[in-house]
């Protein structure tokens, strides 16, 4: 069941409860000259049948392909596989690329589609809690060098995004609360309710159906930001909020120990001691208590913390070496802080140990 | 001597005598965190001197890149190698590539700008009269597939592009006709006035500076049409005049015996003979006289006529099959035709073999 609709620049997200087919009969498929099917194996094999045939309802026969799992296939390698999987089956302008899967696939396949003759069409179905919340809307999409996450991409909307309850039902509980940190950021970021209501969810919950409205307040807190900031010239820089040390977090302990999502709500964390020593007088207390259960044990004591800072300075985001830092004043409050100093960001390294051990 | 700006989308199109320098300095290029140089060591032997002293004018000094020669070149691997080279040397959002070189080094560099951190600038001094005539302008940045050339890319407009007429002079005689072939183009596509004066000009022009006032009313035709149409839904698809047989004629003799230009050129004079045959009464005779002492020996007799036709049929423009065919039924009256019956292309064929053999 279709619950919502939304605009946002040349895209269309919806929302809904086993709504992908509903979705896909709208789009008219039949009406592209073919359809290129990109996702993953453990993906697919829950909802690749449904996909495939609610795809063949539209009297359409699909290609489908599927990538490696994990992060290091976003890489300019699969990149260029895929472009010649497209050209080999004569895909043109007017062929679809269809996605379904989580950030990894959609950030590549989306490029695909942005670079493949200059940019044809494709429709994204995201299928972890993270991808819903972030990678779904804004049009990013990208690869990874070795220097660095997303360093190669595009601006390119999917035409559609269909968020899906249905398919959150299989994922890993891990992922599910990775995903989670993308949605309390937004809480954050939005107001104090919203903050709230997002902090007071159950760690596992059980069926996201009925959350799904408030799943779709925290994107439009994405929405609003990316449509104001399309190509992040300056207000979209505030949904890096808890990232600068959560992507640091990521390289110090080599993309191995923490998903995506989780190093994300340890920056968060982090972001309000670092507000607290820059005149904030908001209490997060209580954020920890919202985080730490949904992380991996954080070891952080071991951390070597000069160390960690000096990686928040190879933020892509920085110009010339200055980093901008996200900072929560307070729920709704944020602002950017070009150039912290890097005493206060050690002290607040310090109560975050301290903390978090 | 700078001698006109003309304004397009996000470019600037300067066109002048020994005037990059000037145009450098204009551009600020101090204001840039860097600025890295492509070119190719050819053309870098002979104006790269002086780019890199005009730009070291502006307090800048440069990162400097050669690539290797040839269409090959624009390929995925080089483009990657680039990306990664950018990121060896910690280019951000605010650096710039500069790129001095014909089609080839800029529709490589132009979309290697287009992809590092999602778009950065890039700066265009085009050394051949095809690139400054065609590639130049548009915005369309692209590397090939094995399946077909600019098969991946995006438009991305240069900030500025530099026409300097002085490049021109240490250009091969073989490559300022090739380039000729599309400003003869653009004369068809805009007026019998146009068309008549482009015609005339000698077969080699020892000096262009004296004709940089003629060069930049053939450009404006391409301005004017890209200005109307920047995503090539219609009108833009007449720039492809004389390009879809030129294009089979590529492939036939596997990029071999003709350069592009050449073979568009031959495709401009079958075109004629296809607007003929559709009821075009406009006399294009002396048109074979103009392309003939600029393009080598045809050898169209041999030709598997057949095999040529249905080389047309690959064209990258085509959709569902369908080619469009671009049709000049007279100077300034050029119209595109949806699918031309092949009986009609067969002949046009016949009696392009029997005039150019």
């Amino acid at each position: 069941m279709i619950l919502e609709h939304i605009e946002l620049n040349k895209s269309r997200v919806t929302f809904g409860n086993e709504c992908f087919e509903e979705v896909l009969r709208e789009l008219d498929l039949a009406a592209y000259s073919a359809c290129f099917i990109i996702s993953q194996q453990k993906i697919w094999d829950f909802h690749g049948d449904r996909l495939a045939a609610a795809v063949k309802a539209c009297g359409v026969e699909p290609k489908i392909r599927m990538v490696p799992d994990g992060e290091s296939t976003k890489n300019l390698g699969v990149f260029g596989e895929l472009l010649h999987w497209l050209a080999d089956h004569r895909a043109d302008r007017r062929s679809v690329v269809l996605v379904l899967g989580g950030g990894v696939v959609g950030d590549l396949s989306g490029f695909v589609a942005a670079a493949y003759m200059r940019g044809m069409d494709w429709i994204y179905v995201p299928t972890t809690l993270l991808s819903q919340q972030d990678a779904s809307i804004g049009g990013k999409v990208a690869v990874n060098l070795p220097h660095g996450k997303n360093l190669v991409g595009h601006f390119w909307d999917p035409r559609a995004v269909i968020i899906d309850s249905s398919v959150l039902a299989t994922l890993p509980e891990r992922e599910v609360n990775a995903g989670y940190m993308e949605f309390l950021k937004h809480g954050m970021l939005e107001s104090e309710s919203l903050y709230r209501r997002v902090a007071d969810l159950p760690v596992a919950v059980p069926d996201w159906s009925a959350h799904m409205p408030l799943l779709a307040e925290g994107l439009k807190v994405k929405v609003r930001v990316v449509r104001e900031d399309p190509f992040e010239k300056g207000l979209r820089k505030t949904l890096n909020l808890g990232h600068t040390l959560g992507h640091a977090i990521e390289a110090y302990t080599e993309y191995k120990t923490f998903l995506h999502g989780e190093a994300v709500g340890l920056g968060l964390i982090y972001v309000t001691m670092v507000a607290k020593r820059l005149g904030g007088t908001y209490d997060w207390t209580g954020l920890e208590d919202v985080v730490r259960p949904r992380v991996p044990p954080v070891g952080c004591a071991a951390w070597d913390r000069d160390k960690m800072l000096d990686l928040t300075l190879l933020d892509k985001k920085g110009v010339s070496g200055i980093i901008s830092w996200i900072i929560p004043f307070a729920p709704g409050k944020v602002e950017i802080v070009k150039g912290v100093d890097r005493a206060v960001l050690r002290d607040a390294l310090d109560e975050f140990v301290e903390v978090m051990a």
